[in-house]
C-alpha cells in the first residue's frame, strides 16, 4: 500500500505529534458548494449516495477546492435503514422522513438483519473515492450511532423534543433494547464494510444524544456504542464518537472507548478535554454559524480554539456540527486557512 | 396584607428551611388539562392572555386540581413584543410567529419603548389571580430574557439553529446591543408591573440561550440579564433565572445574580448545584417527557432528584422545561404526589 501523503489527521487521532493541527469539516461536501448544487440539480440525495461515481465525485469536491487534511465519504446516516425495511425519503423542506416508523413489537420484529452485501453501494463508493484521492489525504467513513438512528426510526423523522422516542424507551424498555441491538448489529456491519473497502477512520454520529439526561444516556444509549467501538477495535482504524449538546455526557461517552471524541461549540475545548482526560483525542469545536460572520470574528474564534487545545497532541480542528447550507463558501475557505495558519505543532 | 397559607416556595427561593420541598411545574396551566382546552375552544391564546378574567381563571386551574405550592400567571413571553410594534400571532402548527421580524437598523429603531401602561392587561390579570388565589399559594410572574426574546424578534419565530440571530450578533454587534437594550428596558418595565400588581416572585425565561457557546453567552446575553436582575433587586421579590441546554453556562449564569437558577434535565442536580455554589437556590429538574412514562419510572426519577438535592435548603422541585401538551393529566398528578411524598425537610 502506498504511503499517505498527508497523515496529520490520522496521527492526531492516535495522539501522535503533528507539524500542525489537522483540519476537516463535518458536511464539508454539501449545499454551500456550487459544485455540489450542480450534481444535486440532476440527482436526489439518495441517488448521489447510492451511485458510487456520484458519491465519490461529491466526496472529492471540497478536497479539490480547499487544503483539507481529510475527506469524508458522502453519505447519510440513515442509509442503512433502507435495507432493514424502512421506507426512507428526503423531502425538500422537512428533511429526512421514514414513512413506516417503528412504534411496537411487530415493527421491531419486522426489521431485517442486514449483511454486508446490502452495503455494496458504500463499499464501491469508498473504494472509488480512495482511488480518486490517490492517498493525498485519508478517507473517513461514518454511520449513525444507535440512539440517534432509533430516534429517526421511532419519530419518523427529525424531532424537537423526542417525545415518541423517550416514551418508547420508558414504556417498552425490553423492546427498546431489542431495537437498539438490531441497529447496533447493522451499524457494525455497515462500518466494517466501509473500513474493509478502504475507510481509514470512522466517525459515529450520535447527533441527538444530547436530548438525554446523563442517567438515560447511560442506560439507553451508551451500551450500544460501547459494543460497536469494541467490535471495531480489531479493524485497526481510529473511531471518532460525536454528538451535540453533550456537555454533561462527556465522562460517560468516554466509556464508549473511542479514540477521538467530537465536541460541539457549547463546551470550551480545554474544559471538555480536562473532563475527558488526555488519553483520548478531541475534535471540534467551532460553532458552524460563526462561518456566517465576518472574517476577523472567524479568525479570532479559530485562534481561541487552537489556544485552548495548546501543544498537546490529539486535537483535530473541525466545526461543532456540520457546515450549514447557506454558509458563504469564501468563509469556509478562510476558516480552513485560519486553522492552518494558526495550527499547532504538537509534541 | 394577610399571611400566605403556604410559603414553602418563597422560603425555598430564599434558601430558608421548609417542612418539605415545594413543587410547581412550568406551563402547569396548559393543553394537557381538559379545563384549559375548554377555555381555548372559545378563545385564542392571545385572547386568554389579554383578558384578565380568562388569564386568572386558567392560572387557577392547576391550583384547584393539584396540591401545588405555587401558581404562575398564564401568559406568554412574547406578549411585551406587541406594544413594541411587532406583529405577533400564534399559528396552530408553527407556534408563535412574528410577521415583521427585525433584521436591520430601521427595524431596531422602529421598535417602540413601552411604558407600564401598555401592560395593563398583565397588571389586571395578576391582581385578579392574586385575589382569587386568596393567599393559598404565592403567584409567580414572568418574562422572556432578552436573548431569547431577540431570537424570536430576529428569526420571526422558533428556530433550530438560530442562524439569523447569531449572524445578526456577529455581523452587527452594535445594532445587537441596541436591540437588546430596548428589550431589556421593556422586560424590566413588564416585570415591575407584575411585581407591583402582586407577583410574589418572577421568573426570567432564557429558554434558548443554550444554543450559545460560553464566550458568546458572556458577550451577547449575560449583560442584559445582569441589568434586569439588578434593577429588580429593590422590588424585594425572588428572581428565578431559567434556561435549557445551559450545562456549560451555569457558572456564567450565576453572575446574573438571580436568587434561583432553573435547571433543565441534562444536568445532574447535585453537580449543577456544586458548580453554581450553594449561595443560590436551584429549581428543577425532571425531564418533561418522563411524565409520559409509567408511574414507577416517574417515582424513581423524582426520588433521584430529591436525593441529589438532599437536605440543603433551596431546592424547588419542578420539571426541566414546561409540561408538554399531550402529557397524561394523571401522570402530572402522580408526579406532584411523588414529589410531595418524598419531599425533604430542609435544615
Amino acid at each position: 500500500m502506498p504511503a499517505l501523503m498527508n497523515d496529520r489527521f490520522l496521527r492526531a487521532c492516535w495522539r501522535q505529534p503533528v507539524d500542525r493541527t489537522p483540519v476537516w469539516f463535518m458536511r464539508q461536501a454539501g449545499r454551500y458548494m456550487k459544485e455540489y448544487q450542480k450534481v444535486r440539480a440532476k440527482y436526489s440525495i439518495l441517488e448521489v449516495c447510492k451511485t458510487p461515481e456520484l458519491a465519490a465525485q461529491v466526496t472529492l469536491q471540497p478536497i479539490e477546492r480547499f487544503p483539507l487534511d481529510a475527506a469524508i465519504i458522502f453519505a447519510d446516516i440513515l442509509l442503512p435503514l433502507e435495507p432493514m425495511g424502512l421506507d426512507l425519503a428526503f423531502l425538500e423542506k422537512e428533511g429526512p422522513v421514514i414513512r413506516n416508523p417503528v412504534r411496537d413489537k411487530d415493527g421491531v420484529e419486522r426489521l431485517r438483519a442486514v449483511d454486508g452485501e446490502a452495503f455494496g453501494f458504500a463499499r464501491d463508493a469508498i473504494s472509488l473515492a480512495r482511488r480518486t484521492l490517490a492517498d493525498r489525504v485519508p478517507l473517513i467513513g461514518f454511520a449513525g450511532a444507535p440512539f440517534t438512528l432509533a430516534s429517526y426510526v421511532i419519530e419518523g423523522g427529525s424531532s424537537r423534543s423526542y417525545i415518541t422516542t423517550k416514551t418508547f424507551m420508558y414504556t417498552q424498555p425490553n423492546l427498546w433494547r431489542r431495537l437498539l441491538e438490531k441497529l447496533t448489529q447493522v451499524v457494525i456491519g455497515y462500518l466494517q464494510v466501509q473500513i474493509r473497502a478502504g475507510a481509514q477512520a470512522v466517525q459515529l454520529f450520535d447527533s441527538w444524544v444530547g436530548c438525554l439526561s446523563p442517567g438515560d444516556y447511560e442506560e439507553y444509549a451508551l451500551p450500544y456504542v460501547q459494543r460497536i467501538v469494541s467490535e471495531l477495535k480489531v479493524e485497526g482504524v481510529p473511531v471518532i464518537y460525536f454528538g451535540t449538546g453533550t456537555a454533561t455526557l462527556l465522562a460517560l461517552m468516554r466509556k464508549a472507548g473511542s479514540d477521538v471524541i467530537g465536541l460541539d461549540w457549547r463546551v470550551r475545548l480545554d474544559e471538555a478535554w480536562t473532563t475527558l482526560g488526555y488519553e483520548v483525542a478531541v475534535q471540534g469545536n467551532l460553532d458552524p454559524v460563526v462561518l456566517y460572520g465576518p472574517l476577523p470574528e472567524i479568525e479570532r474564534r479559530v485562534v481561541d480554539i487552537l489556544d485552548r487545545a495548546g501543544n498537546r497532541p490529539g486535537h483535530i480542528f473541525n466545526l461543532g456540527h456540520g457546515v450549514l447550507p447557506q454558509t458563504p463558501v469564501e468563509h469556509v475557505e478562510a476558516a480552513v486557512e485560519f486553522a492552518q495558519k494558526h495550527g499547532r505543532r504538537t509534541v
